[in-house]
């Protein structure tokens, strides 16, 4: 995330305590804003706020609309960050960021309760904008990530394979898309003192839908160095994703059997060989290819419907940059 | 809780979707506050409320006093809620209230998104009461509560014993007296549109410890009847209380040493028999009877600083009643 933003968060955050108990846990919640991080959602709000008018400024003066937008960012990137610390946890994720998570450094308990913390000092960071919606804009979104991450956990939970391509999307609309491109778009707009166009919301849904498949393509065909996760990481980890699910739907009886079988152990119980096996499956079956045909096309109903949503923005230039930062984002190969 | 509190929580929070995963989803942001629960900080918000000049309305108008801290208590309920969601997750407890614990029903992951998603309805609360300075009162209670839980849990997971009774003081005032008296003492006068007293911090701190030390003392000698909860059971958890810390300092060696054995095991390898003893030692030891002395003493003196801060309150008779709130709760035997 730019520097700017990380010292802002980092500034909202107390340092240390006579306690030294206490200067370990306000470690913990600057653990992960330390550790870096794309800053994709605070990159495309503060575009949004250019395109709205908002005026980019090194030290701006408090109250501006550069400043205030530069909080919901802050606060955006405190969402992430808390959110993080807790699917981790759900997930029971190793690694993050190149680094242990948090849970595998102090323990469920203590982690789950500095996830608590940081959600409540990204609060500060929405109240310190004084941006007019802006907390309902948070709500809404908080709302909407977790009924998707809810959805996602009940489907590992239950073991459930037997889903659509629409449920899928549905999931990753929720989970993923409101809170990565809605939402940005929309607090740019905020802070910028603008009201948001209706047109984001849906134009929102299809590109950070376009940007999860995207993502879960690169999960299997992307150059490992590029990338920087691991290849395959998902069939590891049991992840739902439409290249999966539109496989399931066609692929052979015994393919699917060998693939339940798997994805009904634990992963440390899965075996690598079979797993590879599947990847290969994935690949030769078109459904790899299918998916990505699918983000393309979300992408260019996103950009289309973007485009429209901000022909009446008062900086045309900048709105030009957002799409650029979009269509990249839509094409990555990493 | 009162009717009309629970009402207002189960208003805030959606209850059916079209997907039946979504529908479960809602049933456990629900489930907590449909279960009751005392609802002793609200009393007490609302008590101050009262004192503070905010007339007391069955169907209060919006923008009203009386609907403002109708609103700041619905948040303080569901704040308790959630927090309970993720307490019983990291003290791994069996029960809440009569019922299996959230995460024994739906399992850890689930729970944790769920309390998540509790906590923001909070705010929604906080948000609907319109009243200043109630949402960085929200924030401090929040702050504060998660530094004491992280001191209890640090202690828990360094199977540490080597505590002095004003490390306990120091995490109980952080851990439940500022959420349970501070806040709700302030957010009563916030609601009637009142500076809260600075007096209110001290008074609180020291009754909240009060209620707290009360606690602990009814978990050894209580009527089990009346009391509701496992006679010993802090014992069985390895709660730290001013009564063992106390023990501990003075017990003979070999009693010590038992105790600490029985520590460091889990709690299904505790043995009922030895914790039975250890029950025995502290009750003979004067530890109990030490530690009911000193929530006595910290609850008169609560209660005469809470009385000057009281002094200027509008509705005196008001004022009364929330201190006799306030000394049956410090006396009580349940």
């Amino acid at each position: 995330m730019r520097a700017d933003l990380l010292s802002r968060v980092l500034s909202l955050l107390p340092e240390r305590s006579d306690r030294p108990e206490l200067t370990g846990f306000y470690g913990m919640l600057r653990d992960y804003p330390e550790r870096g991080g794309k800053g994709i959602r605070s990159e495309l709000l503060l575009a949004s706020a250019r395109a709205h008018g908002a005026q980019p400024d090194a030290a701006p003066a408090p109250g501006t609309p550069w400043d205030a937008a530069l909080w919901l960012a802050t606060g955006l990137e405190m969402f992430q960050n808390w959110v993080l610390i807790h699917d981790d946890i759900e997930d029971d994720s190793e690694e993050r960021r190149g680094r242990p998570a948090l849970h595998r450094l102090h323990g469920v308990p203590l982690a789950i309760n500095a996830g608590d913390a940081l959600h409540a000092y990204m609060w500060a960071a929405v109240h310190r904008s004084g941006v007019p919606g802006g907390m309902q804009a948070f709500l809404d979104m908080i709302h909407r990530t977790a009924e998707g991450q809810h959805l996602d956990l009940c489907w590992v939970e239950g073991r459930r394979w037997d889903l659509r391509e629409e449920d899928y999307l549905q999931m990753v609309r929720l989970k993923t898309a409101y809170y990565t491109v809605v939402v940005p778009l929309q607090l740019g707009a905020l802070a910028a003192g603008a009201q948001p166009h209706a047109g984001f919301h849906a134009a929102g849904l299809a590109l950070g839908a376009a940007f999860q498949i995207r993502d879960d393509v690169l999960n299997l065909n992307g150059d490992p160095v590029k990338y920087g996760k691991e290849i395959g990481g998902d069939l590891l980890e049991g992840k739902r994703t439409l290249i999966v699910l539109r496989w399931l739907a066609h692929a052979p009886r015994e393919q699917r059997e060998v693939f339940l079988a798997q994805m009904h152990l634990d992963r440390p119980a899965k075996d690598p060989a079979v797993i590879a096996q599947i990847h290969g499956w994935l690949l030769e079956s078109g459904s790899v290819a299918h998916a990505q045909a699918t983000a393309d096309a979300l992408a260019r109903e996103g950009l289309t419907l973007l485009e429209e949503a901000l022909t009446g923005v008062p900086d045309q230039a900048a709105a030009q940059a957002l799409l650029g930062v979009i269509r990249e984002l839509a094409t990555r190969d990493a």
